[in-house]
């Protein structure tokens, strides 16, 4: 059997030790289990960039990998604690909406939620469910222990979504919904969303940023100047070359995106 | 035999490549080790916050695990590389109090001088002892080499403590020792300390922020208002419900804490 | 035989999972591979700064070592994705000299252009080679996957340097070539520049810092005084004890820097 593999998305931060800590938790439990760092520098609270987060990277790993996200401002009141079984492997978290982008409906074999104390750390911790519940619970996962284990099966959880796009003729109003660490600005309006117009003739719009057409790459235009893409997330993008589209432009994470052929 | 266990703190930064030639050196002498981060961002020189971080991680890392911590700012001088055993694994670094918090007397099994230039890498630099020192011999000890091969057992070290609390009838003074990622402010008031008082009763105070009574959780307060909690690691914390506790109320360690029933 | 080492360095920083998915495609093709992160916090862009991070790291790496560099502003375009085979390992990455220092000639036993489709994602994205091209040539090179089968072997390759010292009878010009998470200043003096002078007669000068002679370790000067000493990477550095000489003297990357005796 190949050795099992839990992926960590968490807003914590690398400061504190609590990533850490997580990983102690884990390797106490199954010391045999590969742990891969996803993001730790999820912005605080930020459920939405972490569930995008998230969602990128599921295409690029092995099945059957456990991803534990802990976005969790929650922790401690009633949200409920979660795993969730899909095709393509088990999410562990918060039911606040983190898991629910990157596993959803269609792709999911069934949930359930974690309510059996002995697979979390004793005593536990109203504060850091991470390390006493989602770390412990992930571990004796990899090791085997059957999903039915840890709790009842659920048929509901929260479920976020990212906001729509407004599709008219011959435009089309999105919104920024990730800022990357290069200041690239990514919105909500995918690859297919932009199948229908010519790429050449498109106009983009957005804050006091504008651009006619789609390129293929950031090095497709001068340095300083800024393109618009498919990134590799499969999204439409505003990127500066070398520099950051979101210092320059002043663009948020919100913002409107108007595209119009 | 479970795979050994290397647990790794410094303030060196992502940045510079120090922790992945330290991970070099380790993999270079015991490929079969485990390699956790626990932090490299502990404020440059900060000795203390090391060694809270390095407290709060060890009661959740496997027994026998070895934690290799290097916050430094005498390496090169006279001060002493060491090693401690304790109850719950082993201490590599630099004998000034970094370790001993975690390490406290009375689990501590044998302390010696890391002296023996076998286990070195050469030619020993001056200014880091991380890669050409404690990397090297956390590593050969994770191979079996016997603790009493890395130099004399030494009776002392240097100890540092945190900041005592003052206790009155009716009231205590404490001190913020931390702030972490959050912006959550962590005192050095533990649970312990506060048991003969009743939570709902007591009233806090710090600069300029007021707060009466103790909750459980970050989401027990409206969103923007501070709560006084115990946080994960035993301690009295302030946070603010998703904001920083530090900045809405510019609090920094050092601040005095005054708590009274 | 010993498990294969890949060590990945990144302008990615951490935030947005790129790291992670690069991880998620290397163990999904291979998961039986240690993989190291030497640094993914190189300035956007900044291939010199990242060819240094590698170069100093290569020696404390054990050979067979296969390095992974992503510093890729023109990734897309018609620059070429190469493979350096030399007596060291394997460097991976874009041809644009961010492997140049760390892979030079002398040591270099082939050189192939990354056109083998076989060893890519597919679908292939044009902005994030790291995951569809570099991260999955490293994993199949570590399953054994024979260099020749990746591509035709190349002569040149793109090869950058550091700007060169300048030599006088008894004085040299040389200039600021990183700074590191401390604030402590490198330039581009080797040791080996400085042999035929007197260590303790040496004058340095640099924008307003001056200071004679060089010390063997921070701590040999008073707290907030400026050291020059010679780096873990064997270079001249003008650090400030526990503080930031960038910082405190306003050095730039780039800055003169004059050393007389």
């Amino acid at each position: 059997m190949r050795r099992p593999l839990i992926a960590l998305l968490t807003d914590f931060g690398w400061r504190d030790g609590f990533v850490g800590v997580m990983k102690g938790v884990i390797l106490g439990i199954n010391p045999e289990v590969h742990i891969v760092d996803l993001s730790h520098e999820i912005p605080p609270q930020d459920i939405l960039a972490g569930a995008l987060v998230l969602r990128s990277a599921v295409p690029f790993f092995p099945p059957g990998t456990i991803y534990v996200a802990v976005v969790d401002p929650g922790v401690g009141s009633k949200r409920r604690a979660i795993l969730i079984e899909t095709q393509r492997g088990f999410f562990i978290g918060p039911d606040n909406g983190l898991l629910s982008i990157a596993a959803p409906l269609e792709t999911t074999r069934r949930m359930v939620h974690l309510v059996n104390p002995a697979y979390f750390l004793a005593p536990l911790s109203r504060t850091f469910h991470g390390r006493d519940v989602f770390a412990p619970v992930a571990a004796h996962l990899s090791r085997g222990v059957a999903v039915s284990q840890f709790g009842p099966v659920i048929s509901e959880i929260e479920r976020i979504s990212l906001p729509a796009v407004k599709r008219g003729e011959t435009s089309m109003t999105g919104r920024v919904i990730y800022i990357d660490h290069f200041g690239n600005v990514v919105t909500n309006i995918s690859e297919a969303d932009l199948r229908p117009f010519s790429k050449e003739r498109l106009f983009i719009s957005m804050g006091a940023m504008h651009i006619s057409g789609i390129v293929d790459t950031y090095a497709a235009v001068e340095v300083g100047a800024p393109a618009a893409l498919i990134n590799s997330w499969g999204m439409l993008e505003i990127a500066v070359r070398d520099g950051s589209a979101a210092r320059q432009f002043g663009i948020p994470v919100g913002c409107e995106v108007r595209v119009a052929s």
